[in-house]
């Protein structure tokens, strides 16, 4: 088979040569889409059982990254405003942007983000945004995962509120009728500032009720703190406690703010913690994460990139980076965040927050694999893999890219993606002249 | 001429349909590798001229980025030691291994520092090492442009400071006899804290008779303040300038803890300060260089990668968003350094300090030029083409790279890659073998 035809081939697959949990050896994916065996001798064990096969040429395989938090269409709004104080950003220029968004733009905009997560190792993402039926059709279509929330925002009005509860709803059921094991719903109530504490309630109660996830911004700015302490006369963390946001399958994004309290409230209710460095210093949040106290907390500590008006990519690999230098120099302290752990948090701890299976390469987990190259001069000398993907590699390294057993991108190429390209990019061009006109 | 023929090319080219300055257009180099003209129309006027054609395909092309500060040859070390307490990584890990260190090591370790360069569009950089001729020798090879110090450390002992004299000038006469327009000499005291008084102002004596520059380490640290206060009874700066090292050819990497007279002082000596973000935070200096009060001084503010070993690459569009992250973050204004500041730092300025050019693509300029696809998700959609290139691009964006006129890369391709990725990985793995028999 050549080496573009096996874009989009699922079925029993055999990864000869490749580094696998530091030792050299090979994958064998069966034709469900899991892994059957990983490690020395797969390849003498399974070749008669692999209708293809492709040579990793020594790259160094790992679970594709999952990015916990983003806001995957907003790759439309890339560079259209920057280096602003957050609130004019905000007024000035994002939220009129978005005022003119439809549902056809969200499609391109998430083809798009689908298209780079590929193209930069990560197989799934954790998306809170608008018309997310369109953005489940692009997931639907690129062939990664997703788990997708509708951004619950009620600005304390009843009235909204029901529209909020029901739009939820819509998404939720149009979701489950896809019957897609690569995308589930979950519930997104935006933040504290933007939902009412009875919206919080029903999110909570709702996503308990149909056993899904809750995705929610906390603690971003200190202005949230400081707010939430005058409104509620609590922080914002117990806010949501009451509330019954805090649960296993939470994912809280940003959390820079979180003092020691609210730290060990996080580990006691095994919240997914999301930290986003690259906009978190982008838009001068001024503090980082405390992510030595939620780790020892034990909540589960994970990365996203946040959306691409804040970061501006979605770059996994960057981002790992980004984290483990902003944690060392924030906390005074070059030990931590040390490589693995920065890896773990956008690999095992990822998947394990999202659901989306064990992180690993163990046989048993999805396959969701991604091959690293080791002929480039990010991984010369390899004296260690994991420094390595840390701190040198970009996603740029990654070679191949498989999500659910198929090949998504093999030699850096993916298929259709000038067409994504060109559609994106003519939606981003419409978006903006219609705001403008 | 097939794509691949192009590498090494050197002659009158023509490079049709790129963005010149924002605007659809073309580049001509004539045969002595200056730029002949530049903008709409230039294919017109030059196609008779031009010997060889490159299709643009669209791509945004820029001056090669200059990269002001690094230790080349410490791409060996790359990984070798992460996440420790600087004074142990230095004293358990990087020292006894770089005793080891060859001619051969630093000709590898060079070699693929300049072929990551290349691939990442860096067109000339500011080093600062050992067995600097042998450095010399893999720049002359590669075809990019390189100035070369030898890192000048006298511990204060007489005899080892004539030994540094000597060695500075056996550099300086080595290169000098290359006569290669592409390869430049500086004096490189390493820092205050390993030079004495009296080995710094011969470096700067030296310096001016020879009319080169100087490259220097200059308060990375606070510790660094602390000890020159209390052993000279004044701050590093004025310190260095008591010794005449301040002058306009100075490149003073890193001054995370200059204050503000230190600022004052180094604008009014027209100083080069290099920012190295991605380093400081990696050994948690804690403190971010004053980039508002260095501009304000008028001081010309550019950008280094450092070495390898506290990076842990060398690609200098991650370094821009870097800078342009951490000074937003640490200074707590999401104003601070914008796109366009924070690009001129990685180019114009940094041509500036090195004296390689004007850092533009306008006529009479060297033809150092970088061509970056438009056909990639970074930079889709193309809003903004210079928060593209600063925030969402790496520098696995660049696709071509033309230094001096000749073609060291194009479509990604460089000769001679895998037989540089194969002998330097060879080299690291042989000195780590040495260190530890």
């Amino acid at each position: 088979m050549e080496n573009r035809e096996l874009l989009g081939y699922s079925g029993a697959l055999l990864i000869r040569d490749t580094i696998v949990n530091g030792v050299r050896g090979d994958i064998f994916i069966d034709d469900t889409g899991t892994i059957a065996g990983s490690g020395e001798g797969i390849a003498r064990k399974y070749h008669n059982d692999a209708d293809v096969t492709i040579d990793g040429n020594g790259s160094i395989a790992m679970p594709g990254l999952v990015n916990t938090h983003t806001h995957a269409a907003m790759t439309l709004l890339r560079g259209y405003a920057d280096d602003m104080v957050l609130q004019d950003w905000l007024a000035q220029k994002i939220w009129p942007l978005e005022a003119h968004l439809t549902g056809n733009d969200v499609y391109w905009g998430t083809k798009l983000a689908c298209l780079e997560m590929i193209k930069s190792g990560t197989t799934a993402f954790n998306d809170m945004y608008f018309f997310m039926e369109d953005a489940a059709r692009a997931v639907d279509e690129t062939g990664i995962r997703a788990v997708l929330s509708y951004g619950f925002i009620d600005l304390n009005l009843p009235d909204k509120r029901e529209n909020e509860c029901r739009a939820t709803e819509r998404l939720v059921t149009s979701i489950k009728s896809m019957n897609n094991s690569r995308i589930r719903a979950a519930v997104g109530p935006h933040a504290i500032y933007t939902v009412s504490p009875d919206g919080l309630k029903w999110c909570a109660d709702y996503a308990a009720s149909e056993k899904i996830g809750i995705h929610i911004h906390l603690s971003e700015t200190e202005k949230e703190v400081h707010d939430c302490i005058s409104q509620h006369g609590k922080r914002p963390s117990s806010h949501l406690d009451d509330c019954g946001i805090l649960t296993p399958s939470t994912v809280a994004a940003h959390c820079c703010w979180l003092d020691e309290h609210e730290c060990a409230l996080m580990g006691k209710r095994n919240v997914n913690i999301s930290h986003n460095p690259a906009s978190n210093m982008k838009l001068a949040t001024h503090r980082a994460m405390p992510y030595q106290l939620l780790k020892s907390s034990g909540a589960n500590v994970c990365l996203g990139t946040d959306g691409c008006a804040s970061n501006n990519n979605l770059d996994m690999f960057e981002e790992v980076k980004t984290a483990a230098l902003l944690q060392k120099f924030f906390w005074n302290d070059p030990t931590v965040l040390p490589a693995p752990e920065a890896l773990a948090m956008a690999g095992s701890n990822g998947a394990r927050a999202l659901g989306t299976g064990t992180g690993t390469l163990a046989p048993g987990a999805p396959a969701d694999i991604i091959l690293v190259s080791t002929m480039t001069a990010c991984n010369t000398p390899l004296h260690n893999q994991t420094s390595n993907l840390v701190y040198a590699c970009s996603g740029a390294s990654v070679h191949t890219t498989i999500c659910n057993g198929c090949v998504l991108m093999h030699e850096r190429h993916v298929l259709n993606e000038e067409e994504i390209l060109r559609g994106s990019a003519d939606a981003a061009v419409q978006l903006v002249r219609r705001s403008s006109s």
